[in-house]
């Protein structure tokens, strides 16, 4: 157990236990600092990132990476306008949800309470420290950033500007701490310390969240792969489907609320896919399909076993004929991944049985599954989206932080 | 990876899945027909039950554990009266939390869903077979019991009988199965399961939450100790805190509710310790304290560090005199397990501010904490008490069986 570490964790832990004597007002107090610490400092967080982009060249990282881990003024701005957005947000701290009056006259509630301490595991964008910050000052919550060692000259600097914004608002600055050492065996040392960590939260791919998984002995809100559907009713409406279907692909293909799987109803298929086709065609989208979709579009490839559980991240969709209702349902509950699913249908009872019984974090009709977002679904900013079903399903914002703990009135209630 | 074990939680995982379809209904129909099958079977459950006293008298166990292992008619009637209370609950399944219309016009809603399928890993006490599927039915949850090897001629009988009630009642039975082999091997194969098995409760001392924690790659509900505080403050009516933390300690001293330390503050100190340890020495309550209790109480052992975060579980208490509310606070979060503590007093600005920032699951003002249990906070029955901060604090319950997915109605939007 690394003692720098273990110590650094304690702190903030010992820190995060002073949050509730903090107002709204002095939390957003903070959150105005930090602010005005990233305008004042522009200069330095570009140096500092440059530092790490000079690296990243070295290294010959793709453009993709280089552009994630890229701070200029248009970035910090960014940075600066999430900060608002928290501040604009309501407070989940304090409160309560529902109270009653027992039998024996102790009146019961429950009342929303920060988790303590999260630990956050990113990798490369340097946005994710203002991001995760914000949310988890608002919260009342401590935080420890972990980052990759690409960004943690920019991950560094951005968490010093953090903190100064807090001590000048009067508030524990070590709420906010950062990993500056990113050795992998330090993250199973964190990844142990159950008593001064509530949650840990795995931002990155599958193979990040499976260490976490396997190493930690804190409770963790794991975010994972993203295997979303689009089933086409036979009662749909064609076009709109059409229009649902490109832009669930095609719109934004690398991220995890994309559609990786086209189901069409038996009864629609010959009249829909030949049409949809000729869009996706033109976006340059590589279809996969079942044996009844190739005998309508002829020369696509053909889809394996394994293509309905792949997350493609890419253009390329796999297409499936269904019979019925029943079947589309079981089909995405068995190869899905639990996290966005649309129909589209004009049937009201086929509708209400897909919201009813598709077992995933966000059910659709008639709509894109690309909504599934903090921002789009009316949290304002979000930690990440939760691919598991305890405590958070979906996009993870500020109440999602929080967890409600009982509060009971007596008057000298005895057992 | 045992095959046999991992085919049975897939069939768990499949028969969960067709959960959606059954109204609340059919699910109290099956949950009558349990009752009925207990009531009708009255004899095989006592014989089964004796062949597992037997192997207990065999290897000498204690006489609580011989009286926790125990089934006879009153212990079947207990079991079939927790069927019928949780018939009478309400339902969480579909419950919709509220829907906001977004600026595009979707309307975003959340859904209580059931988690899925629910592993518990439990010791000695046969009937949590009775009270866990029973909650796990009517939440629409598949459930995987895994009892001790002491009980399972027991547990084995008590499932068979869960899984006729279920067939008559046209409810898949696979959605109750039993681990019957009790290798411990065995239950780090299932930790792993985490395609088929969403969350892991652990009912029972440290040691068995600790290897749970270590071992699985599923999300754990942890239950373990209960270190509980009562703080005497200042303005405390001093003859309620007397009765108060009489019964705090003494009513039931081996359950995670009880108080394991008294806190006093120092302007009451002199006139409430001497009375309170009279009636304690009445009930053979062994008190230990710290140096400024001793110069009250004299004779008393004095309390070392250790003691502070100990959970005696028995007669005994530690006993600390505090200059003020911070300090009583303070006391509580550093060295209690988040469980139950209460504050007696009359100050209104005392009370709040203990109720905002003592973090435990559950926080009393003038009233025992031996109050924390599903059925006296309006629960009904609970599948335990968590001790984490994550999903559920305290009595856990239906609704806490469940989690809440995003429901979106659409009318063609894209982004």
């Amino acid at each position: 157990m690394n003692q720098n570490l273990l110590n650094k964790t304690k702190a903030v832990k010992e820190a995060s236990r002073k949050m509730m004597k903090f107002s709204t007002e002095q939390k957003n107090k903070a959150l105005i600092f930090i602010a005005e610490e990233l305008d004042k400092n522009r200069k330095t967080i570009i140096v500092e990132n440059q530092k790490d982009l000079e690296n990243a060249k070295k290294t010959s990282m793709s453009e993709a990476f280089i552009d994630r881990l890229t701070l200029n003024d248009a970035r910090i701005d960014g940075m600066i306008s999430v900060l608002h957005d928290v501040i604009k947000l309501n407070d989940p701290v304090g409160e309560i949800l529902g109270m009653d009056t027992m039998p024996n006259g102790l009146k019961v509630g429950k009342m929303r309470m920060p988790l303590g301490v999260v630990a956050i595991i990113f990798e490369s964008r340097p946005n994710v420290c203002i991001e995760a910050a914000s949310l988890t000052i608002k919260s009342s919550n401590g935080i420890i950033l972990r980052g990759g060692s690409d960004a943690i000259n920019s991950n560094i600097c951005l968490t010093k500007l953090i903190q100064n914004g807090l001590e000048r608002a009067g508030l524990p600055k070590q709420i906010v701490e950062i990993m500056e050492d990113t050795n992998r065996e330090l993250v199973k040392d964190l990844l142990k310390m159950k008593e001064y960590i509530d949650v840990v939260i795995p931002r990155g791919g599958l193979k990040l969240v499976q260490f976490v998984e396997e190493n930690s002995v804190i409770p963790v809100i794991r975010h994972d792969q993203g295997i979303c559907h689009t089933y086409v009713d036979e009662f749909a409406n064609l076009e709109m489907a059409t229009k649902i279907a490109f832009n669930a692909k095609v719109h934004r293909p690398g991220v995890c609320n994309s559609m990786e799987t086209l189901l069409v109803n038996e009864k629609v298929a010959s009249e829909f896919l030949p049409k949809m086709k000729a869009k996706y065609d033109k976006a340059n989208v590589i279809l996969k399909g079942c044996e009844k979709t190739k005998s309508i579009l002829k020369n696509i490839e053909l889809a394996t076993e394994e293509d309905w559980s792949t997350e493609y991240l890419d253009l390329i969709l796999s297409v499936k004929i269904i019979e019925n209702m029943d079947k589309a349902i079981e089909h995405i509950n068995h190869y899905g991944s639990h996290h966005s699913d649309a129909i589209i249908t004009d049937n009201y009872s086929n509708g209400m049985q897909f919201i009813n019984e598709v077992d995933s974090a966000a059910c659709y009709i008639n709509a894109s599954t690309r909504f599934t977002d903090g921002n789009e679904l009316g949290l304002g900013a979000e930690m990440g989206i939760s691919n598991q079903k305890l405590h958070v399903r979906g996009p993870m914002g500020l109440k999602e932080l929080t967890s409600a703990k009982f509060i009971i009135f007596g008057n000298g209630q005895i057992r």
